[in-house]
């Protein structure tokens, strides 16, 4: 059997019970580590979970999956995942490589927190989300501004947007790789305030309003975790925002936003009598 | 401090460790049960957790939460919430309560799986989908197809929509009422069936072609327990299956599902080829 567990968004402890029983009788355990991070190190799960525990990279689990799914047709295959299961679309190409094998490979998921709902911390109804949008990190000669048409999507019936932030770990640099190296780069996690300034850099380019200077929004960082931070605020305020170590993520508020959301979400307000300007002048009604 | 623990969604051991060890310390332990129940009595909750639980009908969480509240600013109180703590308006209103109250309450949530994103387990990519819509119980004078218009949102960006379906627990009899008692109904919880059929229904009403027997969807019931099923089929071929006992949800697929997605799913289809000869029709690139 391979169980795809969730182990939530913190740390060792964010496990269920009924997840953590199984990784302990496992024969074997993976740890997804590279669609997303817990805020603790792999060896803080071992130490905890009182197991060893294998670091699957992407390399691993898009191209060497047999090795993951080696024998699971009859022996016990733990494979770790932060947030819930079926965050990412490749744990659910693993459940059907899994399907596809012969003999089949019996699954199990065991689900979890996960970023997309644990936003709801910041009082922004779950209900009035549109899609998920990913942000990745600009450099100097790619700018992609696909996110920016799915915010238009949403933002025409009022949604609001999570934007999940770029998570860069193992990647190769790129001047090595040209001399024939493999030398990895630190990890880099994109910032709530990173992510602003790159929206308000998209605003500029394509000027159809929806995330200029004023359009307002939360930024969150180690949801679920004591560490929690919560910060509300314009884009403009955002981009100058500190939410400390990773992982963190943005709302771009929708028209859609109530008065109750509203109401909880001010709490947050990096400036509360500008947020409650703003709302009234742009949100409130429109 | 009041803790807003999410459960998870099928039985106790879906709580997170972190979870448990706050039940077992704090003063006193609410279970809000009218949003949504775990598919195990209360009692299996007190046996495992080690203590007494109290209910919290709707009339307790939202007029009487001062009971609730009482002495959180200095003694610790878990309120216990199927699925994720802000999975519910009403949770983020006791949140506010807090913050609001002379002295202010810390309070502090632990995330846990819901539905939301459970439903990832039918294949269906979480970045596709869009507001999230609840469908009621149709009476013969009360059939509301508010849900429509959220559907037709949803439909006019490709997107899919998960409806959560209605409960009704601790309903009093409206005839026993009129004489002055209270007796309340057995619970109630609509299944994938019965949401189908009135979605059929709503479709010759408003005939839009959003939710016609055509229509692609995915039931699911009990996700994350032993015993998860996922029916794939046309809206007409869930009209009349059978998916066992509560609780479930449907999935009505927006034209953006992708080919992944189709493949993953069509494993679930009640009637293989019919799924694939309406997806390839109506779906797929459309």
């Amino acid at each position: 059997m391979l169980y795809i567990i969730g182990l939530g968004l913190a740390d060792e402890q964010d496990i269920s019970v009924k997840g953590l029983e199984i990784v302990r009788k496992a024969d074997r355990v993976y740890l997804e580590a590279y669609t997303a991070v817990l805020l603790v190190p792999k060896e803080q799960l071992e130490a905890y979970y009182g197991r060893y525990v294998i670091l699957a990279d992407r390399e691993m689990v898009e191209s060497q999956s047999d090795e993951i799914l080696k024998d699971a047709d009859t022996k016990d295959v733990a494979f770790l995942v932060v947030g819930d299961p079926f965050s990412a679309t490749t744990h659910t190409d693993l459940a059907l490589r899994c399907r596809q094998n012969d003999p089949p490979i019996p699954t199990r998921s065991i689900p979890n927190a996960s970023i997309l709902t644990a936003v709801g911390a910041t009082g922004l109804s779950l209900y009035n989300f549109g899609q998920t949008v990913s942000m990745v990190f600009f450099t100097e000669t790619w700018k992609p501004s696909s996110f920016y048409d799915r915010i238009a999507e949403n933002a025409s019936l009022g949604f609001h947007t999570l934007m999940l932030l770029d998570i860069k770990v193992k990647e190769p640099n790129l001047q090595a790789l040209a001399r024939g190296k493999i030398v990895y780069e630190k990890p880099r996690f994109m910032t709530v305030a990173k992510c602003a300034s790159q929206m308000l850099e998209a605003e500029e380019e394509r000027k159809q309003g929806l995330c200029g200077k004023e359009a307002l929004a939360v930024g969150v960082a180690r949801l679920g975790s004591e560490e929690q931070q919560i910060v509300a605020g314009t884009l403009e305020e955002l981009s100058a925002a500190d939410l400390g170590r990773p992982l963190h993520s943005l709302v771009l508020c929708g028209k859609k936003m109530h008065d109750m959301e509203w109401e909880y979400v001010r709490g947050f307000a990096v400036d509360q009598k500008r947020f409650d300007e703003v709302w009234q002048r742009n949100y409130s009604g429109k």
